[in-house]
């Protein structure tokens, strides 16, 4: 190997890197558990530069509790000789193949979605629902004790098995997968987060947390069930299967990943909220970060799909054969649908709840950041620590249900009621928990129901008064706190219904309190515009959540004061922190890449940030050049220099990567002597050999077997050369070096040289030479100047 | 000037341009009026070739019927040493004073557009209405004839405003305007397409249009007008009047106004349609080319506004001072919105209305480019021609409108039915026409009323056999064919209007012919299914047409139904041709960039397609040479070489601007010798004297007056040369320089050389150089090819 290592030089330091330093530890803020320690650790530059080799694959990302390579994707077109003998030789009627394998995956990721959505649904009202029915019961015969053993005892033990799953198989699976889809779509992979260990998980694990009544939604996982649904049809086959039709090689890349990825993303919202046009949206305003118009019909095809599946199978269950899952189950609320009308009072209320969500908002993140950060702690110890965890939560979440409605006064039956008031069993609204026949405890209606029927009691019009004032006062509270402390426990648990249910309360309560100046607008409509605000608030997404709860309500009429409530709850909220999935996306360390540049990023280049060693080969490299460079870098891509005497003077012939060396160096096409033997290679090697595997299952170094004497001979690199790399000159400046590899989806950028008579690349720019942990590592005097 | 033009070599033949041949003639496939013309040019890229100066700013379109020079948009962030001076002395309190300013004006376009929106629909209701009433009053006291003048005589007038008003002031005002948003928002800009003259023209010739009875919508003038407003708001102030805070500067380039730009077009569509979600997907789906999540936002808060205008309006209109603007107005159809039940041959007939929409669709955008092609020609004569087209036209639809109801038999009046049959006067159902008191004439009720309240007629459900299937077939035909023929004259004129009461009708017509097989879905449905099935088949656009007709019926419950019949509808037009306003812009010559890049270019390299001469400036150059540069060439960005004595070697230093070196020559900071002299310049000039100014109103070459004297001193170009210009080298393939050029919104993009030893830079390209035809004309072999 041509020992070119170029050394950077910045504030007059030459940092030395070891080649064989392997202790990559990029990243570490991620562990900083509070600001004042990543403060620290910016401002100690070099310690930083130390322990971290450039131009590597591997970062390391919190899963769960352990920490997991993580992998940067590559949506750049790597156009080499091989590729083009593929496009040359490509027929019309593989292309006609393309289109619909891609539009039968499409369909298949929505009928999936769709099942898995419907099932989950059934299980979760099943299960919760017999095990209310059961306390219930109790309760009716006087026998307070033994119905909270069993409302207790069956939470927890629903509870173990959603956090034994979680810890003992896929720890990705905890939490609401929304992030990490998000950061992946970005493109970061985190180990093992879209496999089919983490779907298995995160479809019963989510089944068992929701049912152990636990304060959290299935709408998060969903979204990740859905994604790992599309990841897994988007594997272009499995040769351990036979499944490897030759279409499939399509798919066998980053780029068609990641558009399946969108649609599962999006199919995933459809199907929890069965809200199509809402999922299209979530997945362009919050999970992906490139869109096109193309994806745009194929996300909306896959959502329709989900649509229709959903209805198809909920026309099924109308004949009783889905056990508890009646009317409920599938959330679609009724609201009232009379049309609104609004005077100058009510706007300020609105006005007022907007407020109101944006400061709970984004409080809330900020609890939710600090829980989150010592439950990290705590997860860490190992699956048993984990697992009591999750049992502590589940007694609390237990108590707070059973215990507050006690201090709850009964209220008397309202006359003329079409419903049954007190119910008994399952369904209804009117719990009658310890009160005397013809009343009802109005708390324990909200406590100890699904978190589904809870939303849908708070969004009724049909009894204004039906819920006191202390009521939803307590249970604003005690659902906030709880919301708080549940996520982040190894259980999938989603942020949307802890969010609705704190948001519903909060918005009645004010229409309670305000019931007397208000006209048009009933306490339902408040509660609608109060979870509105708190989601707004909390997660910051404007137009998808609005289509989201315009589809879930039915009621188009609400939407220019659900549109003032959204705008008014970002803004307040924005002024203070990021979104939860943002902040949580940054506290497990994945490297997410903005849109934007940082302002101070303009007063830097390229060249600034980029550090070596740069390993570099030649375009016809001596065998064991290549595995020596292979085995001691875990750099992803090579630069390739053609040299004399090839050509007259040294010059950039293209980018290489590694996972495309390691296959070339399996084939063993050698020559003794240092030649041009492209045409041989192009012969012998298809495109479709270098396609790229699915996670974790590519060529590794420790797969190659060489002899000495096939170390000491050659190989040609033209033909895997993408020899269209995209390239910066030193001298750009880096902020516009940063759009350009964000815009287009770059894995590697090369840099290089300005002035002539140097060697012909300066260095390549990776996605964590662009993070600000970076950046400001090298240039601490950025960290408190605010530039514009 | 340095002498330094550099001649591209391809195909053996060294093209020799002449330095002062303006007549640029590129874009000339516009002119072609058939598939055939275009070919035989590309056949001859010689003659394309010599006759085309290369990097120049000025292209020519076809805007109204006069072939006016079209300018590119510049995204890039032009970072040179004033705008970094800028940067760094920025105060806190302006970047709030931006955010401020850029929400203000996001409302401001909101209200305004809203306030524009309710009006036109005011002025249309009573114009048309009044029409309409003195028409009927005369038929029913059986003045035929008078009453056939009367409604000819007042539509002709109408018609003879709305031309006039496009031929003598502003003929970019014809047409939808849609295409050329599109075209403006992916970087082209049209001569005067968004100027003030355009906007007033816009409003009131779509009032007269629409009153004339013509088969034209106001929603697609009501996208440029809203497109117009922003960009009037955005132009930065006027030192005319005196407008000039020294915010506004912000607002003084490309970037932002692209920004105020969708915000308007969304707010058009929102204003048209009262469907704030709708406009803002329809900026998403079919406007804007560059979209961030940010912007999602801000065009959202705009639609809101404009929704909310029109609520406040309407309710002002309830106490009966809008004359005969009554619940009609702005649209906002009733269906039936009873929970639709559909079985499987409702399934299958949704399935034929959306394959029919597909073919008809397509047919459509066939014949009217067809028709618009012919209609260029009459209009290249002169505004007379102009407006005898129109006048014809006019004449044509109002013998229709008049004549064929006659061929209708009168059907008895329903009993039973809530509505006043036959009515009297402007609004209703059941118009008496010439029959007996006690009867209808159904294709009256379709014919002799306004556009909205005839779909409204359509769409209901409350009369299923309201119009006979003889009636809906002929409705259909008319209309079909007068849409066809009326697209292209010169009034505004937008195609929603025109296809969805095409679609209805054939919808309809599909309900009444398969009624006895549905169970479930009425006439009502079928319609609004219809109406869904041609818009898809002719605009190709799903998410926001589902949402706008969604928002528009007020039935969330048809969803699944209507995706299905878009998607449907898309799959088969696209497999003929192209939507309609991609069609448009084609056709009318403006270089739109493809988000993807086409395949043959993957075969060619950078290098092939720039072409010399190019131009070069030292960057302490001579004034005589760059005051040379700019008067002899239209380009709009010389590339700047460092030469010795100030480096070594020669280099490049970056690129300036046409409109920048102006603004320094205008200046006059000149020395007697060749030294650094940036310090001074950049004590003198302000960043803000470099902004862009509003289209047509820059400084040109003629406003320079340089001495002999002057000529012979130098310049120091260094602090307006942007430093950091995108750079691609030589051999990168055409695809992904095409990919960067498009995603990152440039104008220029520099070709620099693989291999030492040569000048600093080969090339430049611009938005022409990546165009099919400029390709294919350079490389006919590909033409013919079918590459994937």
């Amino acid at each position: 190997m041509d020992e070119k290592s170029s050394y950077c030089e910045r504030g007059g330091v030459v940092v030395d890197i070891e080649e064989n330093d392997k202790s990559v530890l990029m990243m570490v803020e991620s562990n900083a558990s509070s600001f004042s320690e990543r403060e620290a650790f910016i401002r100690e530059p070099l310690l930083n530069l130390k322990s971290r080799v450039v131009n590597t694959s591997s970062q390391i990302a919190i899963v769960g509790a352990k920490v997991y390579p993580i992998e940067s994707l590559d949506y750049e077109i790597i156009e080499n000789e091989l590729i083009k003998q593929d496009w040359r030789s490509r027929k019309r009627v593989e292309i006609y193949q393309y289109i619909v394998l891609k539009w039968t995956l499409a369909l298949l990721i929505g009928l999936l979605t769709g099942f898995v959505g419907f099932f989950n649904n059934i299980a979760v009202e099943n299960i919760a629902g017999f095990k209310l029915l059961l306390t219930s019961n109790l309760m009716l015969h006087q026998k307070h004790f033994q119905a909270f053993a069993v409302f207790a005892g069956s939470n927890m033990i629903l509870a173990t098995c959603a956090a034994a799953l979680c810890a003992f198989i896929a720890p990705a699976a905890a939490g609401s997968g929304i992030p990490e889809v998000k950061a992946y779509l970005n493109g970061v992979d985190a180990h093992s987060i879209l496999a089919p260990s983490t779907l298995f998980v995160k479809i019963f694990g989510s089944i068992f947390g929701v049912s152990a009544g636990f304060v959290v939604g299935k709408e998060g996982p969903m979204v990740h069930t859905g994604s790992c649904i599309a990841n897994l049809l988007g594997q272009g086959g499995s040769r351990k299967y036979h499944l490897t039709w030759k279409c499939l090689r399509y798919f066998k890349n980053d780029r068609d990943r990641r558009d399946l990825i969108t649609c599962g993303a999006a199919a995933g919202v459809a199907a929890a909220f069965r809200a199509p046009v809402g999922g299209v949206l979530f997945a362009l305003e919050e999970a992906a970060s490139w869109w096109r118009s193309a994806l745009l019909w194929r996300t909306f095809f896959t959502t329709a799909v989900v649509a229709v599946v959903l209805r198809a199978l909920i026309q099924v269950c109308r004949s009783d054969i889905c056990g508890l899952f009646g009317q409920g189950g599938l959330i679609m609320f009724d609201v009232n649908s009379t049309i609104p009308t609004y005077n100058t009072p009510d706007l300020l209320a609105v006005i007022l709840i907007g407020v109101l969500g944006g400061l709970l908002g984004s409080l809330y993140n900020y609890l939710v950041d600090k829980v989150l950060r010592t439950y990290t702690i705590i997860n860490e110890k190992g699956p048993a620590f984990k697992i009591l965890l999750v049992i502590t939560i589940s007694l609390l979440t237990s108590c707070c249900a059973y215990g507050l409605p006690w201090f709850a006064q009964c209220i008397p039956c309202p006359t003329g009621s079409e419903e049954k008031c007190p119910t008994q069993g399952r369904a209804g609204n009117y719990k009658i928990f310890q009160c005397q026949p013809g009343h009802y405890n109005d708390l324990a209606s909200l406590f100890l129901n699904t978190n589904d029927d809870a939303i849908r009691n708070l969004f009724s019009s049909k009894n204004i008064n039906e819920f006191r004032i202390s009521t939803l006062f307590i249970f604003f509270i005690g659902i906030y706190s709880l919301g708080i402390i549940t996520y982040g426990i190894a259980v999938p648990s989603g942020l949307f219904i802890p969010v609705i249910l704190a948001g519903s309360s909060y918005g009645r309560l004010v229409g309670r309190l305000l019931g007397s100046l208000s006209s048009g607008l009933d306490v339902g409509l408040f509660s609608l515009l109060g979870a509105a605000s708190f989601l707004g608030g909390t997660m910051r997404m404007t137009v998808s959540l609005c289509v989201i709860l315009l589809e879930l309500t039915d009621n188009l009429l609400m939407l220019p004061l659900m549109m003032l409530v959204l705008l008014i709850s970002k803004s307040v909220a924005d002024s203070f922190n990021k979104g939860v999935y943002d902040q949580i996306v940054k506290m497990k360390g994945l490297p997410y890449m903005e849109i934007h540049a940082e302002p101070y990023m303009r007063h830097l280049v390229a060249g600034d940030v980029c550090s070596g060693p740069l390993n570099t080969l030649s375009s016809v490299e001596k065998v064991g050049n290549i595995f020596h460079a292979l085995q001691m870098t875990r750099h992803n891509g090579f630069p390739v220099i053609d040299e004399p005497p090839f050509v007259d003077a040294p010059e950039l012939c293209g980018l290489v990567l590694r996972s495309h060396l390691l296959v070339l160096l399996k084939g063993k096409k050698f020559t003794k002597n240092r030649e041009l033997f492209g045409s041989e290679i192009l012969r012998i090697f298809h495109a479709f050999d270098f396609a790229k595997a699915g996670s974790g299952k590519g060529l590794k170094v420790e797969d190659l077997e060489l002899s000495e004497e096939e170390m000491e001979m050659y190989v040609d690199l033209h033909p895997i050369t993408n020899t269209s790399p995209y390239t910066v000159v030193e001298t750009m400046s880096l902020a516009k070096a940063a759009v350009l590899f964000r815009e287009l989806g770059l894995r590697h950028l090369c840099v290089v040289p300005k002035t002539p008579g140097r060697p012909p690349i300066v260095g390549i720019l990776t996605r964590h030479d662009f993070m600000p942990e970076h950046v400001l590592g090298l240039y601490p005097q950025f960290i408190n100047h605010n530039y514009s």
